[in-house]
């Protein structure tokens, strides 16, 4: 998008001398700054704004940008026209798309045919426009263009534009380029976060979003730019699952919310909740050097503030520096006895600028401070300006960041003033300045994150491919643990198991998966099995498996005269492991997302999980499983030894290749997933697999087998 | 407080005309506003500031308020005089005190003892002073007396008062009466607390603490305060409860803010955590009404910022109203073809005052419209002083709040200073409104709010009485389940116990308690008891309970030959119930604070507990069973039945009475508590009662026989 920011010439097509008319403020805009050619188009020809204009961009010829203001209706035509012209950056203002109506849906598909013939690179419809302030070029609806500065910004909501504009005004807070997204038609949030990484004017790039066009694309182009520059996004609307049919816990508990949480931090992404963070956060990471670590120093002249500011500091997980005995000493010579020399100093309410200068100029050499918050309350003696002459000061050559939090109110107006002239950050409550340093911390480690490849297993994609295939042709679309053999191709080791129908198969795949095992009885008209004898525990011999065979076949059909046995499904006993659920849904926006959680209540009650988008590294499948809030389970409590965290891993990755391999799984669970202790490995005990609808019978019905094999008690 | 505020005559003590002395700057802030009778004092006489100055109070005689600016040496002498002339209201600014060294909490402690003497409220020492807008008066350092509002604040801290008084003169937030609290060595937040309740012109009360004097109290006045006006606290400095001796599950887990969690909820304080939070939620509580419940309307003029704030309210609890058919109706008809008459109602960006009007007047009207967020942005034809004219006309007349935002920053100057002038709320971001207005419905229901007293159970409080006598005289400080008679004497049931120690007595014990039994060795020396197979389960029958006591007598001696055998215990087997927790530490400033939990991981992993302060009533038992996380596990989950919480409830009524009619109790805890289906009860299994120290054996060193009883595993 190089070439739209630098337009050297832009047409306005549409242009008006009509007070009202979008074509008249657009022209407007555009005029009170803009140094390039300015070529209005209008069909009625004559002067409009004092310049000459054309009937139609064909008359005038190429413009490195076109702005369309007219009516949707004849929007295609002029864009066709435009192409033929050799004109690719193009802005279209006018609604009436497909926000409106199918009609306007259908428009809006063919502007994006002729965008894709003519190479064109389209902003809108249905927006109010662009901005580059380093070209002076405000190409939107907002009168007044925004101040140069380093962040650029781009937003999905016009009216968001005009209130950020608006309040940037009259904080002085400065921008590089904005866009208004509209209804993304062409140019969507990666385009613009690919062009934002790459403006050299741009330090933060910024955004509000309501949904996102290309998950995957979002999160390459997200990884790549948050390496470079901080990334901070809203992304606002909560929509509900409402009334679709998931018949996993993984399904249950997956909110759309989850999944842009997990793509976001694992593309470094700093997940912003509202506005007036996002502008806390870009002046500090616009202006001020990353610290080192996430140990403060606060400097302040008043005791009460300083104590607010360290509670709020160990909650948002900064630590309060411990000074080196020789900053502590040269404060104590420095400061007058009553100062306190421990961090938070305070230099008490008397303090001058000099005093100040001197505590932070002692701090800032500190090797354990990090970063500092220098504090500042009215007092009868304070001198404001002159303590924020010392902030501008050292804050311009330092290389630890010092965010101010000049708080007061009246008697700090010229103090801000000062501040907000040479751009150094300043808050008016400290709460602010702490958390806006917690997102430098943060930065600082995004910045140097690295995303390696996933590991590429071995594995039997043929077999899988035919199980399936042979599901589909089947009529079926919901797996248990009879298609075992897809995580047996997937080196996923599972329980030893088996549906066998006859005595004889039975005692036979019984010798073969070896003692003590498990029957359960088969049958789709049987859900609470344990009621009627259909469960057999702990069955230690041949002989064992015999008699509890021989005992469900003869009185069960006592019981539940009407149930057809099918068989019984024998499985080996397991003890002293833990339960845990790996699971994947299908996202909307990012495609497949993977789940882990313990299993039972951790899950179902606690909602205890963690979520990532697939396909996952080796570090993000570490941080599933380290990412929950009861992981300590897993690493040895209570006299516990430790799980096998590795095979976790392991079968974490797998299972992230799986569901990359075959989009066609629509959602997927291994539950439970039993781990033994370190190095004794991990048994799939039970899976559920379902392929997306497509001809298949619903989603609401699964086959009976499988899902009598789940319901066991 | 009252005649301290409302004085009609002042004295200050140690009145200067020389710059830069207390003295001269509290003078200074008298004359600035006050109307009554100024007199100061000062041993060279003469005229300060143009009035005579009298030698000594004595000289002069009575008046209603004095402050005192004086060295803190010279200060007890003069208060003994202030109490000799019969003045009864005193404010010493001068610091010099117990917040300095030992020789200041000596003169600290004199000041008390001669203001008990004389009856003398005094503020201070080591503060900033008072503020009464209402009489006029400003004695305090702050040169500028605050506009006159509805909130009145007290703060520990100098700074902040000076900082908020500061930013509400920007702001035009009005005060009724301030206090510095300081060292609070007589009057604390607790007078304070009842002044302000009492004071006709505050409608807020706010406060700054770092600590709380007197814990009992400050519940007592905070329950009579918040059911008047609500009462906003923010309780800055987390301390850690550092090495403090604890051996109790209740004792590792309880926090000191635990404590005032807990106490601010049981007393209806709305906390809060930072000042921004305070200004924006006292503004909206002193000039808003009350909603009737927590559905709120969305009026905007543009979509992005209200899908933000409807994100926003879902996440505090708030619903969007779910608006009529006539209301959908009437908006139809009156607004725009293409403004959304579903909530939020987006009158659009070109929306004039009369819009903003008639939507506002309709939603008002509805009866699912509890109150109304009223969102603004600039936009190119946007009247912004015409928008929140209708805002103000409307609020001063509604019954149902209206909290704007005006979400711009240049463009709404106009608009800003309008609604700061009417006191309309006003907030720049959409989602501190909605905070606000969360805190208006929230206040709802703590003004409602009952304090039924504890229930006062029928129990045998001589019994217990005798058991910690003899415990005290035997040296012994914790006792574990051979003190299960405390319990019993309480009316709460324990699991049949004995401890025996010969073969005789144990197989006696094990008819009268019943099968199936649990045996354990008794030793000291053991502490991995089933190792060396110390525990014997399932004992069904007398044979098999004396085949157990011998194989123990016979068999451990040879594993641990150094053992002490001193017998062993037996317990009921139970089956079916769930573990719970109950337990007591007692907190520094609240006293006696209960604790409850499941047992087990979720209380030592998951730390899912929720305490009270006792004595607790029936409501605030049942609220600290259904307060904790994994509640759901009690109420029947996965197909379990549910648990008999009416028994725990009685339960921790009951050690709530123990609790508080002994509070030698140091630390107690029942754990586990086995809770059986509903109607089937609650037994006891196992407790530790710790006895405060005083004369006794360490608490690390808790006595062999209840340490070795509760290391079973």
């Amino acid at each position: 998008m190089h070439d739209m920011f630098n337009a050297k010439s832009v047409a306005v097509i549409g242009a008006s001398e009509t007070k009202g008319k979008i074509g008249y403020d657009i022209m407007k805009s555009l005029l009170n700054y803009y140094k390039g050619k300015i070529v209005p188009i209008n069909p009625k020809g004559g002067k409009i704004h004092g310049i000459p204009a054309y009937a139609s961009i064909k008359e005038h010829g190429l413009v490195d940008l076109a702005v369309i203001t007219i009516p949707a209706h004849l929007i295609p035509a002029t864009v066709e026209e435009c192409g033929e012209t050799g004109i690719k950056n193009i802005v279209v203002i006018s609604a009436g798309f497909k926000e409106i109506d199918e009609e306007g849906a259908k428009l809006e598909n063919q502007l994006v045919e002729i965008c894709k013939n003519y190479g064109i690179k389209l902003v809108g419809p249905n927006c109010l426009g662009i901005m580059n302030t380093y070209n002076d070029m405000n190409a939107s609806f907002s009168s007044d263009i925004a101040h140069k500065g380093k962040i650029s910004f781009m937003t999905q909501s016009g009216a968001i534009m005009a209130a950020i504009l608006d309040y940037a005004d009259k904080k002085n807070i400065g921008f590089s380029r904005i866009v208004s997204l509209g209804n993304k038609a062409v140019i969507n949030e990666n385009h613009c976060m690919k062009d934002f990484m790459e403006d050299e004017n741009t330090e933060v790039i910024t955004a509000y979003l309501e949904g996102i066009v290309d998950g995957p694309g979002f999160i390459r182009a997200s990884r790549r730019a948050s390496r470079k520059k901080p990334v901070l996004v809203i992304k606002s609307g909560r929509t509900s699952k409402g009334s679709e049919a998931v018949s996993s816990h993984t399904g249950t508990i997956a909110g759309s919310d989850s999944a842009y949480e997990a793509a976001f931090s694992q593309c470094g992404i700093i997940r912003v909740n509202s506005l007036d963070e996002m502008m806390d956060y870009s002046s500090a990471l616009a202006f001020s050097p990353l610290p080192k670590g996430n140990r403060i120093a606060i400097i302040t002249n008043a005791g009460g503030p300083a104590i607010m500011t360290t509670d709020v500091a160990i909650k948002n997980g900064l630590e309060i520096a411990q000074l080196t005995c020789e900053t502590r000493e040269k404060l104590k010579e420095g400061l007058p006895d009553t100062a306190s020399v421990k961090n938070p100093v305070d230099v008490l309410g008397d303090a001058s600028p000099e005093r100040y200068a001197f505590a932070l100029e002692t701090v800032l050499e500190d090797p354990n401070v990090d970063g500092v918050i220098y504090l500042v309350t009215p007092q009868s003696v304070t001198d404001a300006e002159g303590i924020a002459d010392v902030a501008i000061e050292h804050a311009e050559r330092s290389e630890k960041p010092i965010l101010c939090s000049f708080f007061g109110g009246t008697s700090f107006e010229g103090a801000e003033k000062l501040l907000a002239l040479k751009q150094i950050p300043n808050y008016l409550y400290p709460k602010r300045a702490v958390k806006s340093m917690k997102k430098l911390y943060d930065y600082s480690i995004i910045k140097d994150q690295e995303y390696p490849k996933s590991p590429e297993f071995d594995v039997d994609k043929v077999a899988v491919k035919n199980i399936i295939e042979e599901a589909k042709e089947k009529g079926m679309h919901t797996l248990g643990l009879e298609s075992f053999d897809i995580l047996k191709a997937y080196g996923i080791p599972t329980v030893g198991t088996a549906i066998t129908k006859t005595l004889e198969e039975t005692v036979k795949a019984a010798e073969e998966i070896g003692y003590p095992l498990v029957m359960k009885i088969v049958s789709p008209q049987i859900s609470h099995k344990s009621d009627v004898g259909g469960i057999k525990l702990n069955l230690k011999n041949r002989g064992e498996v015999k008699v509890a065979y021989e005992d469900m076949m003869e009185n069960i059909p006592k019981k539940e005269p009407n149930a057809h046995l099918e068989g019984v499904q024998l499985q080996k006993m397991l003890s002293g492991g833990k339960e845990v659920i790996i699971g994947m849904v299908q996202d909307p926006t990012f495609g497949p997302m993977l789940m882990f959680g313990l299993g039972g209540i951790y899950v179902e009650v606690l909602k205890d999980v963690k979520f990532q988008i697939a396909p996952v590294n080796e570090t993000e499948a570490k941080d599933m499983v380290a990412g929950i809030k009861t992981h300590e389970l897993l690493e040895g409590t209570r006299g516990d030894k430790p799980k096998d965290i590795d095979s976790i891993v392991d079968i974490i990755l797998r299972i992230s290749q799986l569901v990359t391999d075959f989009p066609e799984i629509n959602e997927f669970e291994i539950n439970p997933l039993m781990v033994f202790d370190e190095g004794d490995g991990a048994l799939a005990v039970d899976m559920r697999l379902m392929l997306k609808e497509g001809g298949f019978d619903n989603l609401l019905q699964p086959s009976g087998e499988a899902m009598s094999l789940r319901s066991s008690n």
